[in-house]
This record gives C-alpha cells, sequence and structure tokens, in this order.
C-alpha cells in the first residue's frame, strides 16, 4: 500500500473500531452486573491524528510518531446528557495525561475531543499525572483530583525511581477549560487515591485519601481515611482519620484506596473501592464495595465481604497484570450504573448495574468474618437455607 | 430472564459443566504423563447452591451471595473404589477452606459432597487453611496435613501481612468426620507443605517437612527436610535433617517442598514436589520428582535434573500465574497414576502416568550438571548415541 492507501486503510480500520458495537458478554453471570464483550476504550481508540504524522513530505513511510501505549482508569461523569471519561492516557514514554471522550450510551462510540487536556502547572511541574476522579461538587463546580507524581528531591545517588506521589486539584465547568488549585496538604507525606466528597460537611470541603508513608506503600498508613478542609483554593487537612482499614487476610490486606466519588443513594453512600494483596506473582488488585452514612460520610455502614469485581478471562494479563482498578462511576438519574473499569493497566471496560442491585449487594452479602472455619459456617448456613427450595 | 428462568439456566449450565466427559490433549506428549484437555476443577464446579441464595424472597436478583474465586491445590486419595479430592476452595474473601469432591474414574465428573469440610478448632483458630495432604497411614487412619495460617503476634504496627504458616493435623476414616491433633511442633519456627509418610519407622511417625525461617521466605532452611516423631496426637520432630536441599541455579533454587504423599514402588518412595525459582515477573513454580530409598526414606536414590511439569498453554495464566502446584497423587493397585496439579492458583488438573513410567523417568533421566557446559557435553552425548539410530 502506498502512503494514500494505508493512511486510508487505517482510517476506515479506526472508524469500525470507534463504531463497533458493544454487547452484554453472556459467558459473565453473577446477579449483579454485567460484563461486556468489548472493551470501551484502548490504545487504539486514540485517534490516529494524535499519533501519526499525516504529512507525505515528513512521514513518506507513514510511521507512527507519538505512539500511545496504553487507555485506561478514567474518571467519569455525566454532562450535557452524555457519559464523559477522562481518560488516563499513557504514551510510549510512560507519561499519562488525560483526554476526554464522550458517548451518548456509555457502551460504546466513544469519541475524544479535539485535544487532550492542558492540565496548568503549579511552581513544581508534575512529572506525571493520572487516574483522575470527578466530582460534581455542589458549589456548582466539576472537580478533577488526580495524582501528581515527581522525583524524590531526597532520592540517593543512582536511585532514578524514588518519587514523591501529591493529590493534584483541578476544577471546571465544561471538561475544556480547567483552572489549576494548590495541591492537597494532609499531615500524610504522600497522596494517591484522593477523593472529594460531592457535598459540604459543616461548611467544609471533604476528602477520601488515602495516606501513605511511601510512594509505593502505604505502610502504616492504615488505610482509606477521611479529612476535611475550610478551602478548596489551597485545600488542607489538618486530620485524617481512617474509614475502612486494611486488614489481614482480606483483599485489602496490603492496600485499599477509593475509586470513583462515592454514588449517593437513598441508603448511604456507595463506595467501589480498590484492595491489593500480595501473591507470589506481584501486587493483585481487585474492585470491593462499602457503603457509608448519609449523614456521616466516614461511617462505613455496610461492609459485604470479599471482592466485587476481580480480573477475569483476558482482563488478567496487560502491561501490569492481575490487577483491576476504577476511578468512574457513573450513577444515572433513573438509576443505572455505568462503572469504569481498567484492567491490568491497559484498557478500559464497562460493567452495567443499577443502584438498587449494588445496594442489595451491599447490604445483603455477609461481612467477612476473617476466619477460614467461619467462612465455612457462613456457607454452610447459606447451603441449608437453600434445602428448603431446590437441593 | 426472570428468578425462575435464570436459576434453572443456571443449573442446566452447571450440570453440562460437571457431566462434561474429559480427554486425553492431543497436543501434548512427552511419553511419560497425558494432560486433559478440560481442568477437572474449577470454581465452577463448586456446586450453585453453596454460592447462591435460592430463595426469592430474600435474593430477589438471583445474585451470587458468597462467590467462590478459585478451586485448586487437593489432596487425593482412593477410598471405597471413588477417587477423593480434597479440594483447596477459596473464597471472594480470600479465605481457603476444603471440600470433598468425587470421581469414578479420576478424570471428570467430580461431584462435591453435602457439605464443606468443618475443621475443628486448637486454642488458636486458623484464619486461613489449605493444601491438604492426604496419607493412608499404616495405623489405619487416613491423616490430612495442611498448612494453618495465622497473623503474626509480633507484627509492626500498620503490617497487616506478616502470618505465621504451621502445619495442622487432623485424621478421619471416611472423610466425613475429622478429629483434628495438635499442630506439629518442629525446630524450624514455621512449617509448610509437610508431608506424613505412611509407614511407622522405627515404630516412629516420620515426616517430610519444610523448615523456614519466615512466612514466604523459606530462608536458611535449606529444603525439604525429614524428621520423626513419637507420637502424632501430639507430633513433634526434635531434629530435621535435609533430605533434597535447595540448590543454585536449578528448579529448586529459591525454594522446594514435598508435593503429596510419596508413591510406594518396588524400587523406592516416589515424590513429586515443587520446586521455585524467581524472576522478574514473581516467583515460578515448577514440579520436579525424586526416588528415596525403600529402607531408608529420608535418603534420595534417584535425582533427575529438571523438571518433571511446569505451567504449559492456559495454565500459565491465573491469580498468580506462573505456577503449577501438587499435593494429591493416587497411585491405584494397577499401576494407573493420577497426578492432580493445579495452575496458577486457580484450578485443578488431572495428568495420569504409570508407576512404570514413572520409575523410567526418575531411573533415567540424568542428573542435573549445574553447568551450562556440562549441560551441553551431556545432550551431545544422547545426540551421538542417537546417530545409529535415525540421524
Amino acid at each position: 500500500m502506498n502512503f494514500e492507501e494505508r493512511k486510508n486503510y487505517l482510517i476506515k480500520q479506526y472508524e469500525e473500531l470507534a463504531t463497533q458495537k458493544n454487547a452484554v458478554d453472556e459467558r459473565w453471570y453473577n446477579g449483579c452486573f454485567e460484563r461486556y464483550v468489548n472493551p470501551v476504550i484502548t490504545a487504539e481508540h486514540i485517534p490516529l491524528n494524535w499519533r501519526y504524522d499525516f504529512n507525505k513530505e515528513t512521514n513518506p513511510f507513514f510511521m507512527e510518531r507519538l505512539g500511545v501505549n496504553a487507555a485506561f482508569n478514567s474518571g467519569a461523569i455525566e454532562l450535557n446528557g452524555k457519559i464523559c471519561l477522562v481518560v488516563r492516557v499513557e504514551g510510549f514514554d510512560r507519561k499519562s495525561f488525560f483526554a476526554v471522550a464522550e458517548s451518548d450510551n456509555g457502551i460504546d462510540n466513544f469519541r475524544f475531543r479535539k485535544y487532550p487536556i492542558q492540565i496548568p502547572q503549579t511552581n513544581e511541574e508534575d512529572v506525571n499525572v493520572y487516574d483522575m476522579r470527578l466530582t460534581k461538587h455542589e458549589d456548582g463546580y466539576i472537580y478533577g483530583l488526580f495524582c501528581s507524581e515527581r522525583k524524590d528531591p531526597n532520592a540517593a545517588k543512582g536511585d532514578t525511581s524514588s518519587a514523591v506521589a501529591a493529590c493534584g486539584i483541578v476544577r471546571t465547568l465544561d471538561l475544556d477549560n480547567w483552572e489549576r488549585l494548590a495541591d492537597l496538604k494532609t499531615p500524610s507525606p504522600q497522596q494517591r487515591n484522593v477523593v472529594l466528597h460531592p457535598e459540604f460537611i459543616n461548611g467544609k470541603y471533604a476528602f477520601y485519601t488515602r495516606p501513605q508513608d511511601g510512594f509505593i506503600e502505604a505502610g502504616s498508613g492504615g488505610g482509606i481515611a477521611w479529612g476535611l478542609s475550610e478551602s478548596i483554593e489551597k485545600a488542607e487537612i489538618a486530620e485524617e482519620i481512617i474509614v475502612d482499614e486494611k486488614l489481614y487476610h482480606t483483599v485489602k490486606e496490603v492496600k485499599n484506596g477509593c475509586g470513583a466519588t462515592p454514588i449517593k443513594t437513598s441508603e448511604g453512600f456507595l463506595h467501589i473501592a480498590h484492595g491489593v494483596r500480595n501473591t507470589a506473582a506481584g501486587l493483585r488488585y481487585v474492585l470491593y464495595a462499602f457503603l457509608c452514612d448519609l449523614n456521616d460520610p466516614s461511617k462505613v455502614i455496610a461492609s459485604p465481604g470479599g471482592y466485587f469485581l476481580a480480573p477475569w478471562g483476558d482482563e488478567r494479563i496487560g502491561d501490569v497484570s492481575n490487577v483491576v482498578f476504577s476511578n468512574g462511576v457513573v450513577a444515572k438519574s433513573n438509576g443505572e450504573v455505568f462503572l469504569y473499569y481498567a484492567s491490568s493497566d491497559t484498557r478500559l471496560h464497562v460493567a452495567t448495574t443499577t443502584v438498587d442491585k449494588l445496594l442489595d449487594w451491599v447490604k445483603h452479602t455477609p461481612a467477612d468474618p476473617l476466619f477460614s472455619h467461619k467462612c465455612v459456617a457462613q456457607r454452610i448456613e447459606l447451603i441449608k437455607n437453600n434445602e428448603k427450595f431446590c437441593f
């Protein structure tokens, strides 16, 4: 194929991918959520003109000039009747950035806006940014909280990996124009997975934080925490209290962190968070759920045992295998829920459910009894209760 | 689908899975053992009434209430003409427990007994239990030795992972009623992969142990060890001697441990053990074989080089990828051998062979010469010997 033929062939291929219909994957059933046959966003969904130089003079081989490695962990929000994702896009150079993709139905036909998002810089440049959580706050703004990563200024000579993670904050009304605010200050030296609560608490801004000692290890941080700030422009939390702690021999043994902004339901604020355990083959990330009190969102009122969603089938493999992660959920006013989760730090999927089903899940899945013999007792109770119905 | 339709659909699907015929996988050949097309047990084989609440009133969405994540590392024994597996079943909550599944032919149509096994507790509750080895001992009992895991009481604040591994002991005559004995005491602070030898040695109970310094690391433990105890009710080993040591740049460089109870053959006690090495993507577990002296089972008399069985095809991927593990082998009186091995901590497979083939393997596979140039010499000798036959 010559330049023109190749170009047209790629454009045709791209259009087929971008307009491909998605469908429920019938191989999956658990009564709570549906999985889908195709991911909703992949690296191949990034527009061709963001990757190729279309000028025949400067790119005679029609070569990819700025490759995209992955498109995953996305913030999500409903805006002007569309579902908008703020996608984490990662170049071949390992740096992530954000780009808005929109769809009418939330399950397919996502299209990227004209340009990626340009995040204004603070005095300290971000080396990497990722995992934006979008919160439509009652103050009227849409906030984006993300992880900003910089090299550790105290790294030893020859240590090219040590970094510092902080919570960056931006706000917008349209997802096009973004105002950068000061990074969140907290008692813990590093922060990742910070989520802004959508409502004021006694006139203050409220944050779910994830205090951590070091860049990777949550360490003595203890789990998902909660803190309040007078200001959002110069957000500062004086005290972090633990909301949902990490626990030995559970799905959140090593680390946990909030996912998307919690869903406000009639019975509480519903969280889809992530939990991490260690294995002989590295860390395993799964999603789990919990419910917080409507009047006191720092108080967990339902904590179903085990995971909500784990890597399945092809999701198991990717740049960082054995990982599912979510930082974007949309609950429509009709009760439909779109949960965007990435698999293995590589591509983005949707799972659909409803607020009613999620509430049923968090309220009626038994809590983790923490000991194997108690888990057996729990299961034998289920089996015995079933005896009058079928077996 | 409504509640009834969904229920009937899932039951139909389950029955299709449970009654599916298995067959030798023709893509695999090595002359020593056969692989099979389907795993023999997966999470989907766990009965529906162990996972779903069948009461429409309490489970209107027909939602999975107590999910099962994996079914793997199984002890195995022939009992009343059936092959019985004591399967390690892992809930969504990460806790494992044991359940008996039986089959007439050992390769398909495994059915679980009515309830999972309820392991009686000692004064120290087990947080997690797994990897039971079944030994039909000449004292008349069937013993089950398993790993009991508890949180390390000396873990630092914020350390939610440190644990202590001990060898729990139960016995039974029917796999339904289990008596708990005291945990095994050994000179090493922690134990995993302990196997009870089927015969008395000078009137004493004999154990293959795997001494380890810490919870994950075998450390200075050195390999598979051997020790004797006067009593089984309060089993205590005063001295552990190394039987099969871990070795630099072999399949057992980082760790090794016994698999199932060894098979008694005319030429010795035959072991299928596991060996572990480290990689950039975590630990890699393979199975290897060795033969111990009939009169002194602490003495290795044949030690073929390399692995016996490694992850293959889909076996490579799972919750803990790049792992095969076996703690259950059945040798029938007619010489047929059923080796049950799990892949990637996710599902259970069978491999079939015979005692004659296994003996041929361990006696005639050359020992590991430990140096690349010697491996080349070994291979050139094979090639030259072959010259008069075909090439």
